[in-house]
Formats: C-alpha cells, sequence, structure tokens
C-alpha cells in the first residue's frame, strides 16, 4: 500500500512525544489494534493459531502491518503474546480461548524456579525478533516500531495463579509468606523482561511498552515493596539502549505516585482518572491513553464527545499520545476506530500552529 | 453464648463511628464475616444451598450470628445475597460455584424490563425481614445489625452481562446507546433498591450498606452522569430512615471526589489507595475498610504490620471502623483473623483515653 512505501524521512512523531517535544500531529495507536477487531486478522486465526502467528516472522509481521492499511495510526505495535518469553524458555502455556493464557502446573516451589532458564533472544525467540526486523523493513519513517513485554509482576501473576485470576490471591500469598521464593522469581522475571526488550531495540524497535497489567490490584506499599525496585531497574537498564519506555498499567491510579519515579518515557492511563488529573500527578513525563474502549461500542456522538474530552483535557500540550485505556475489545465497530480517529486529526487540523 | 446473651444498654460503637463520634473502641467488622471462611457454615452449606440458606429465616439469621460466636466483632451483617431482591420480583438466578450469579435470558431491551416489577418486601423476600428480626432480638446493645443492598449499577451489570464480568462491555454499550433503556433500568432498580433497605431498616437493621462493587470500573464522568444521579436519590431517601449508610465499592479511589458528594455516612475503601489519603479526598464522613484480604493469607507478622499501619493512618480519629478493603477470602485461616482482631484491641488498649 501506498502510505506503507512512502520513507520521508521524518522522525514518528510518536517518538518525538515521548521526549515531551511538540509534533503538529497528536501520535495515535490502539492497543491490541493488530488483533480480533480486525476481520483480516480473523481471517488468518481460521488457518493459524495465535501462537502459530507469533512464530511464524512473515505471518506475524503482515498481522502487525494490517491496522496500519487501514487507520491512520502513528506506530506499529509488533503481534506477540505477553507470553511469548516464557514460551521461550520452555515453559508450557495454554492460550484458551475466552480464557487467557494456562500454565500447568503453575510456578509455586523454589524447584519451580529452576523452569525459568535465562532468555536467549536469538535462540529462544528468534521468529520474535525477525518479525521486527521485517516490519521495520516496511515501514515508512514517520511510523514507530513499538516493542513489548509483559511486566515481571503481571508475568508472575500467570505463573503462579495458572492463569488469569480476579484477585490474585496464590501471587499475594507468594509475596507475604514466601519472599524469598517470591524475590527469586522476580529477580528471574526481570532478567528474562530486561534482555527480552535489549533485543527488541536491537531488532528495531523504536520505543518499548512494559505492560504492568494487574499491579494496579496491589495496594501502593505492597507495589511499592514488592515490585517497583524491579520495574526500576528494568527501566533504567533499558532506555541505555536508547529506546523510550512507555509503562502501562490499569487500575493503577493509585500508583501514580511511585510509577512517575520508575523512569518511564510515557505512563498509560486507564480510564478511570481524568487525563489532566491524572498527567499532573505524574509531573514531567509524556501519557498515552485514557479512553474508556467501552465507549467504541457507543454511537458516534458518544465517540466524539469522549474523544474530544481526552484531547481538551490533555490540551495539545507535548507529550500526549492518543490512546485507548487499554486494550480495544474485539466486538468493536471498525467505523467507530475511523471516527475517533478522524476526531483526532479533526482536532490536530483545528489548533494546528 | 454468653457474649451474645449480654444486654448492657450500650450503643453499638459501629453507629456512634458512622456519626463520627468518639468510640473508645475500633468498630470492626469484616465484610463477607458470614460465609465460606468459617467451617460451621460450610457444614451449613453441606446440606443446604446458600439461596436456601438466605430462605429460611432461623437458618439465615444462626449463619449470621456465626462470627460473632468466633469472633471479637462489632456487628452482624445479614446473611442474603446481593441478588435476592431480583429473586423476590421473579428474576431466574443460577448461583453457580466459583461463577457467581448467572442470569439467563440476560436484561437487553425495552420488553425485559417488565421482567422487573416494583418489590413488595413484606411478600417477596419475607424471609430476610425475619431473618433480620430474628438476629436483632438475639444481639446485644452493643453491636449493630447491618443490612445491605447491591446499588443499581452493580445489579444492572449481573442483568445485562448475565453474570460476573471482566469489562462491564454489554453494560457500558446500553449506557452509550440505549441511554433511555439504561436509565428505565436504572430507575427501577432504584426504585426497588430504596424499597429494599427501607424495610430491613422498620425489620431492625441499624445500619445499611449499598455495594456498589464494580462502580470502580467506570471513568469519572460516566458514574458521574450514568450511575450517580441513582446512588445520591437513594441515600437520601433511606438516610430520612435514621439508619446511617456505608457506601462501599472497588476500585473506585478515582470516583472519591463524586462519592463524598453521595451523602453517604461512610464510605467504605478498598486496599488500593493508602486510608489517610482516601479520607483526605473525602472530606466528613467516617471511613471503613482499606486492609487487602489477602493480606490475611501471609504470616503472622505480615497481618500485623499491614492492621497497624491501616490503624496508624487512620490515627484513632474519630469515625474509623476497621474492616477489610473487600470481602474476606474463603481460604483465610481462621487464626490469621483472631490475630488481626487482637491487633485492632491492642491498639485500642493502647491509645485508650
Amino acid at each position: 500500500m501506498s502510505t506503507l512505501a512512502t520513507h520521508t524521512g521524518y522522525e514518528p512523531a510518536l517518538l518525538k512525544a515521548a521526549r515531551m517535544e511538540s509534533t503538529g500531529r497528536t501520535p495515535l495507536w490502539i492497543m491490541r489494534q493488530a488483533g480480533r477487531v480486525l476481520p483480516e486478522y480473523r481471517k488468518v486465526r481460521e488457518k493459524h493459531s495465535l501462537l502459530d502467528i507469533c512464530r511464524n516472522p512473515e505471518l506475524a509481521a503482515s498481522v502487525t502491518l494490517q491496522p496500519l492499511e487501514r487507520f491512520d495510526v502513528d506506530a506499529a505495535i509488533v503481534f506477540a503474546d505477553i507470553v511469548t518469553p516464557l514460551v521461550g524458555v520452555g515453559i508450557e502455556v495454554e492460550l484458551v480461548e475466552k480464557v487467557g493464557p494456562v500454565i500447568d502446573p503453575p510456578v509455586r516451589s523454589r524447584g519451580d524456579l529452576e523452569r525459568l532458564r535465562p532468555l536467549e533472544p536469538e535462540q529462544d525467540v528468534p521468529y520474535m525478533l525477525e518479525a521486527l526486523r521485517l516490519v521495520r523493513a516496511e515501514l515508512p519513517d514517520e511510523k514507530a516500531l513499538i516493542g513489548f513485554a509483559g511486566a515481571p509482576f503481571t508475568l508472575a501473576t500467570y505463573l503462579i495463579e495458572g492463569g488469569p485470576s480476579r484477585n490474585y490471591a496464590a501471587t499475594k500469598a507468594m509475596m507475604y509468606s514466601q519472599p524469598d521464593l517470591w524475590h527469586g522469581l522476580m529477580g528471574r522475571l526481570s532478567g528474562m523482561v530486561k534482555t527480552y526488550l535489549l533485543a527488541q531495540a536491537a531488532a528495531g524497535a523504536q520505543a518499548l511498552q512494559l505492560f504492568d497489567s494487574w499491579v494496579g490490584w496491589l495496594s501502593r506499599r505492597d507495589y511499592q515493596e514488592y515490585v517497583f525496585p524491579y520495574t526500576r531497574e528494568i527501566l533504567s537498564a533499558v532506555k541505555a539502549a536508547g529506546a523510550p519506555v512507555i509503562h502501562f498499567a490499569t487500575g493503577s491510579g493509585g500508583l501514580n505516585e511511585v510509577i512517575r519515579e520508575s523512569g518511564a518515557d510515557v505512563v498509560g492511563l486507564d480510564w478511570r482518572v481524568p487525563l489532566d488529573e491524572a498527567w499532573a500527578s505524574l509531573g514531567a513525563v509524556a501519557v498515552q491513553g485514557n479512553l474508556d474502549p467501552a465507549v467504541l461500542l457507543g454511537p458516534p456522538e458518544v465517540v466524539r464527545e469522549q474523544t474530544r474530552d481526552v484531547l481538551q483535557r490533555a490540551g495539545g500540550r507535548p507529550g500526549h499520545i492518543f490512546n485507548l485505556g487499554h486494550g480495544i475489545l474485539p466486538q468493536t465497530p471498525l467505523d467507530n476506530v475511523m471516527h475517533m480517529i478522524d476526531c483526532v486529526r479533526e482536532w490536530d487540523g483545528a489548533h494546528a500552529s
């Protein structure tokens, strides 16, 4: 497609926004933009499992690029699963439809830690790195390529609970009752995530998102004691590679005053706290997100009103990246996605200096 | 048991705290204290389904009193299910083990609203009112009897989703796309909840907790537009009956500045925002909760440390009711419950004037 073939020499707006520079265009991407919301993706899924797509670099690259052919977004995010590095070191994971990743047996003892050997990206997840290289070669200069990893806490919840959870009881019980085991696990996962993100940057990822999806289920004191030191260490190591890092969590409004010290360049916001208020609590970092993905299930006038509300709260300040506050819902009508993007571009047009 | 037989003429500490008066004793109760955490309850459940217990006033009363025979708590909360009033008006609900309430078919159309006729408590839920009367007759004067209801939004999520949900997509889609239907549903549910709570007060409940368990999944603007007017209307009608009202939600830290205007006497806090900070954002109301229920899965020293942290943050100020930040987890060791209560009483002893 012609859009994808243009190499203009422009630096991606997303990277400028991550440095809090003015862009003249609100960089926009959509969490889970490559995935079940697209009929062309669902067609691929008829023949291939999710993990099969991940393991096939050409397929993963083409799925990564699908949303860019349809939508005026400013970034591609590599198609991979949060469990990719776990699978890479040999953990058996089943991705169960409508449930999520299931890990049986779960990780519950010191002996289980041996299942988490250090990640060697070029050997363990070569397909993922190759997909990044393929996408980067295709991508116009003004679009950013985002790599990502699940953060240690979020990976730990899947390993310990054996799958998704509503209350993370087994995870928290380990934290409180077996702190040595907990820190042993978090140490191994941190090493894995660090190595994984650095390899992605080397393979062409220009920004890296660390998904700590479930950390908002912790109290601030527990987050600070059991999780945050690992987050900070990873971000500090990864930033040295030069790619800006986006930290994303949901339900984490109460953690903002800790997360602001993480060293993240960009903090992803869910929809619970209004953008201006959340940004004020985060200080001098860029922000991304804030629109409830469920809004895209509403009529065009609600999409428009709530999209404009997010834009107005950001107020055109440098460092705002437009996105949803969580992954796009599979049942979202594509017309609403288009409409949301049009609203952002209209705003840009009206506010261009 | 002798504790239960004592009629001392004291006003329950919980009611004084709800008025923000000094008590000399931190009133304490535990959400879901009557239930699966107790072996004596599980024994009853071997022979009776949960809804059977609810429908048998003697059994419901005895289960309500079980935790008071074991623990030094300051209140009984009537044993009932959040769906009790829905069942009362004839909605078919199945309580599925490890899932929750399942409602099939769900409520999705204007025609479905007819299934929600007005509640007539003495005819529709006589067993619940009788259980309250039986418990009240047994309860020593210094213990409070708490009645409760699920709030309209939370009931609406079960009705619309057909059961528990992770994202409330169908509920939000109705809010945005069919506002007339949404407001029709919320109007009917509000009438039901108001009538239900007033009947509980008349039957002897001395305080009423409104559980809006899932409202923390809404953005502040959506909460304000689609839910809050109903909450305020219910609280205003119920407060006229003289019983203090406790408003409880989880993940709702971002809504505190709206909830503070609800008219609630007491606001229940989950564990995400530290108590002192949450209380400051709520202004002149009493607060309850804040200890992560998962802490009770940890070792005694963690239970002690985190219990004391909550007490210290409350700082002995009038209006603090000790509780967990969500329902007690079924797998909680009872020794830890005892230990938590001992820590509170020890604090009271050290800080009594």
